[in-house]
């Protein structure tokens, strides 16, 4: 259950593709960030696979269906967090790694840093065992990059409204800790994080995000035998 | 994630009740044996809940059912760990250590070592790992007792018929190995286990349950602060 510890960018393990993911709260932009790349990237000739966590396949919908909506009333903490795992799991080995091994690039919204930040800001579990269960279930796949859109505290207050009761300020040190969390592991491997403030406009936060993954995208193609584009 | 090396037969971390898991291949006679015990306690005056893995929760059986006969297809090996983890996890969390905490006695036909004999002998994944992944799930909750139902190989080949094909024989060794996997797991800690011949009648299985469960009964009461019956 250990984590390669890739220098640069080159992850081994996987194929020929490359593995974005996009990381941050919620109304953070990461659907618009991973959609525009997409779109530059399928102009750009590349074979692109825009998918997400939980519910990136039929059965992940169904399970993430259960925990949500369950008929059993609530589902306990560790069920819960092997239920998310067991999405990650099988999307995974059905959709992520195929994708990798013809040689696209895939870019999912969320994946095992949210379990991570949001289940050790929720304190039920420790931060290390729901990494560990996450990189077991995936057999240790890392993204290629993580681009982490962190949205600053003062701005996170801002979005949410003013904070007037105790239950107001929980949920604001709920999302101050799920930031947290984000940035810790961002700063565990720098070099596989692009860090930006997601308060800065659409269009720049983009133009960061291509500067970083097009030579990530020459070294991609060079791994599948191909000329750098 | 490690578990409790319990001395004797006193094991802590759950409340003053007994719980008993029953485990073997299919047909060993599990849930006879269970009803039986159930049968006996009950009239002995004590509260018991006899209860099952995989689906011994709404939740669970619904688990069960999506491995089993999803709408996705095949569930890659990792899911399918995941989802009966998340099966026991919250089978533990809702039924079994609620029914400790009240004192009463608990049977499960099948617990962890199942998951661990299955898993492991089909290969898809290593043993301790099955093994730590359950004992997460549980908060490393292990039973006062294992009663282990063994059916001996030469039984086991004239229960399933003679061995004729390929497919016959492989089938053949898989279920030499579960045995193996459960035989294992019992010489790890021959205290907490009791191994029995399955091919004995049920009338003295049942038997040599109770004769080992008394004692416990009695501890077990001592820890509710009851007067040994």
């Amino acid at each position: 259950m250990s984590e390669q510890t890739p220098s640069g960018t080159q992850v081994c393990g996987h194929g020929p593709g490359l593995f974005v993911a996009f990381e941050g709260g919620d109304g953070a932009g990461k659907s618009t960030q991973s959609g525009l790349l997409a779109q530059w990237l399928t102009e750009h000739g590349a074979q692109v696979v825009q998918t997400r966590e939980p519910g990136g396949t039929t059965l992940g919908r169904t399970l993430r269906e259960l925990v949500l909506h369950g008929r059993d009333g609530s589902v306990s903490p560790r069920a819960e967090a092997l239920i998310f795992a067991a999405d990650r799991a099988h999307h995974v080995a059905t959709v992520v790694r195929p994708a990798l091994s013809r040689g696209a690039v895939v870019l999912t919204d969320r994946y095992l840093d949210s379990s991570v930040a949001y289940q050790g800001a929720a304190r039920q579990l420790g931060h290390d065992e729901v990494r560990r269960l996450s990189l077991w279930a995936v057999e240790d796949l890392v993204p290629d990059l993580t681009v982490l859109l962190d949205v600053p505290s003062a701005e996170g207050r801002a979005r949410r409204g003013a904070v007037h009761d105790r239950l107001e300020r929980e949920a604001d040190d709920f999302h101050d800790r799920v930031r947290q969390g984000f940035l810790d592991l961002a700063a565990l491997a720098p070099d596989r994080y692009l860090v930006l403030d997601a308060t800065l406009p659409a269009d720049e936060l983009a133009a960061a995000v291509r500067r970083r993954v097009s030579p990530l995208l020459h070294r991609s193609a060079g791994r599948a035998g191909q000329e750098p584009r």
